[in-house]
């Protein structure tokens, strides 16, 4: 039987992430979830204005993904659980940049993405960065035949709901291949 | 050792979904994973321009997003690999309506929510479109204590990089939690 929730966000798990941005000429970073593909070479970020990070974002237009695996779950939720006004949070990561001199990464992730701001959308409590991907780096060791495999980045799923981390399951199926045999 | 991999976006996985419109009058769908969170209530969608939904979500302004569970990869595959143009998809489904009249459901998706169009954000080739959700609703056996449970949901999880669909793993910590201890 159906239940109906009220208008409750149910579109998750979604990965978290470690954006990193220059506040003030320094590194900074901060973990969301609330992340998504608006096509294929942009990004999105939901974040609230209160985030200390906006403000490097805004200044620089430059932002960084940093993809953080189940082991740096710890360091990963405690970059969500205090603010840059206060903690100096890049200590805990070496930083390194890439082409763009504005989007700090973290050493410590298994990839990481330096993006250019594209355009932003306003809403009343939060800043939707677009960004487009210009330049993504990985550990070698998550590579199999020279593509990603998220079997070895073993990303931190998050799901509101329940205020809950995750991790990735198993590989089950092919995409654009397991409806085949359905098309008669 | 990092790899420099071009420009490739690796935020993944995102799960798969299901979108319905009403277009030319009769209720599609089509599959999609290039989703997202902006902020708590609104969702994104991107949308290759070539979709036949996309042009019921710009005539009726309203959208639905279904999560299929991993029992039904094979359906969801499908609904991503034929256009409506061309097949008429819905006869998979019982559709089901709510609040806005313009929204098809899908009944054996765990969870449905309907959605308004607040803005689309136009792409050379992608529509991304922007929605507020105004209501949900879930299968009760998706309920653990009230709260929606994506152990019950299991949804199915895309990564572009390999073309596969994933499983969701495990709960293992908590968020705004498990990094308390590191704050000293």
């Amino acid at each position: 039987m159906k239940i109906e929730l009220g208008a409750k966000n149910c579109l998750y798990p979604l990965p978290t992430v470690l954006v990193g941005a220059l506040v003030n000429d320094k590194p900074n970073y901060t973990t969301i979830a609330h992340v998504g593909i608006m096509e294929p070479n942009a990004v999105s970020l939901g974040m609230n204005k209160t985030h200390y990070t906006n403000k490097g974002i805004k200044a620089n237009k430059t932002f960084s993904i940093n993809i953080p695996s189940t082991k740096q779950a710890k360091e990963t939720d405690y970059c969500g659980l205090v603010s840059g006004v206060d903690q100096n949070k890049a200590y805990m990561f070496k930083t390194f940049f890439g082409k763009l001199k504005t989007a700090p990464m973290i050493e410590e992730c298994n990839i990481n993405m330096e993006c250019e701001l594209v355009k932003t959308v306003d809403f009343p409590n939060h800043d939707a960065f677009i960004g487009k991907v210009v330049a993504t780096y990985c550990d070698e060791l998550v590579l199999t035949d020279g593509v990603v495999d998220f079997d070895k980045v073993q990303p931190i799923l998050f799901v509101m709901n329940d205020r809950s981390y995750w991790s990735l399951g198993k590989k089950f199926a092919k995409a654009w291949s397991a409806g085949k045999e359905l098309d008669k």
